[in-house]
């Protein structure tokens, strides 16, 4: 998951440095920040160190991160009408400072590990434009959605274009594989779900597919809607923690590639609880296509000592 | 849902005269408070206004709501050692207010609607319990379940006497019906739900169904953890929204009551809007038992005409 060194004591010492936007618009530190995991704890992949809300702030939003409180957006949008304020997006010159970090990690890594790019999905950029931050409820999306769906459409073919664009300039520039994030849409009614969210991501895997490369759709919470996000067409399936990849395999079938699903808030528990666990999860996939990792982001208090016994516990006990 | 007047101007002005706890402290208020929906709107039930900390208040831990930031428990249980600082609960004594109201209640229908109770499940009450406060991640009370677990299940078995003590004394005063709410719960992965949660609720149902008085068993997240919640073997599953009723429908067949299951943020669409997702959920609930309800607490700051909407789109085109 992204931003996975933001737990570590080099992360903040890279902090000190630069704010978490800085960082995110600095080729350089942000190829730096994105070597952090990979250095320390031996993972198998490099994560492009961003952040979904960029994409936003390309479009003319002004972002802030408010330190322990999340993203702030000036200016929402909350009618078709703030539609016509988000600017054209063009992925190489507004967030420029993502594919140049990409190429800074392929040139350094020069084959030895694959990097990995992500962006947000139309749904959860959708919310975090209508709202303005994190939301409990998504009460404003929601609303927006209910009162004026041919609007809020437009505002979601708007965010998947700019999507399918990042994505792409990533790929472009050496991403192997990319990750669409859709944070929001599990909580979502189902046929709302497959009328706004699921078509408006589809519309990205679809373009990003194009390319060839392979893209992984991430929804949290997929309990309730499985068949419906496996019908987005990804190659790879993200699976949130609340619900068993042996469920998700029986649903699923063998041969899809899963991602996921550990609990976060088990890095907090003892080594030797994260070490079973681990292994409950690798069991519960069984042989198929698998991408271990947790089943949200890892959460910034963790000891890093658990992140590396959960890494050594994967490479130990997981099928190569 | 519990609290169900929270929206409307009568209880603001009730609450002008009482604080929410007080409300919940004064049988003869929290009466009126539980009649405020039923007069206004005309639903079928009456479901006595409380809070499900109260049973936490009664055990000894410090209760207070900040306004807009919602319950503080004071002094959290942390530890093994902590939970001896849990007093006996008698429910007669400590929460003897909440009996109290649902006999005047009684009085007053006099048959002409059925009153229903509710308690708070007990892993739900050990995250109160455990953070002191609503929490995102709810790290602190995994935390305690994967460090010590022998001491988490048994604050789990304090908390599921607790909650069927209080849920039977409610029976006794008259409660028709009851609920068991499991808001945090579906937050877990399923073996962890399996291992914690499941038994102890399981064990609350199983106590109150000796009474012969039916049970609801609501998880907010059933989606991914179906068939582990129907074997808690309540009488009525309650359902979140963010799983259709026809794939639950599918899964546990005709014959099981289900209650549920509209967004409660549809309450915030135009009135046309919120009658045909009605009838959305009505038709994918089929022809099987069915209680309509949200698929959580009503928000507080919905429009009193959209819920007298949605009263009057279910009894015109709700089965009977």
């Amino acid at each position: 998951m992204r931003q996975a060194g933001r737990y570590m004591p080099e992360y903040r010492a890279l902090r000190t440095r630069y704010s978490f936007l800085e960082l995110c618009h600095t080729p350089e530190a942000a190829a730096e920040a994105s070597m952090l995991p990979v250095t320390l704890l031996g993972i198998d992949g490099v994560i492009v160190f961003s952040d979904i809300l960029v994409t936003l702030e390309a479009m003319g939003m002004d972002l802030s991160f408010d330190e322990g409180k999340g993203p702030i957006l000036g200016d929402p949008i909350r009618s078709r009408a703030d539609i016509g304020r988000l600017r054209h997006y063009d992925a190489n010159v507004g967030t420029g400072y993502l594919p140049a970090a990409i190429r800074l990690l392929v040139q350094r890594l020069d084959g030895s590990l694959p990097v990995l790019g992500f962006a947000g999905a139309p749904y959860t950029l959708a919310c975090y434009a209508v709202e303005g931050k994190t939301a409990r409820h998504y009460a404003k999306t929601k609303s927006f959605m209910h009162t004026d769906p041919v609007g809020f459409r437009e505002l979601l073919h708007r965010l998947a274009d700019a999507a399918a664009d990042l994505l792409i300039a990533q790929i472009e520039a050496g991403a192997e594989l990319v990750q669409l994030f859709d944070t929001w849409a599990g909580d979502l009614m189902p046929d709302e779900f497959r009328a706004f969210a699921l078509p408006a991501a589809a519309h990205v895997i679809e373009r990003v597919q194009k390319t060839g490369t392979p893209i992984v759709y991430f929804v949290n919470g997929v309990g309730g809607k499985l068949h419906d996000i496996q019908s987005a067409g990804a190659d790879v399936l993200g699976v949130d923690w609340r619900i068993g990849l042996d469920a998700v395999r029986a649903e699923v079938g063998p041969g899809m590639p899963l991602q996921g699903n550990l609990d976060p808030c088990t890095l907090y528990a003892p080594v030797e609880v994260i070490e079973s666990r681990v292994r409950d999860v690798l069991a519960q996939n069984g042989t198929g296509p698998h991408i271990f990792n947790l089943g949200h982001g890892i959460l910034p208090d963790v000891p890093v000592a658990n992140a590396k016994a959960l890494v050594n516990a994967v490479k130990t006990w997981g099928l190569r």
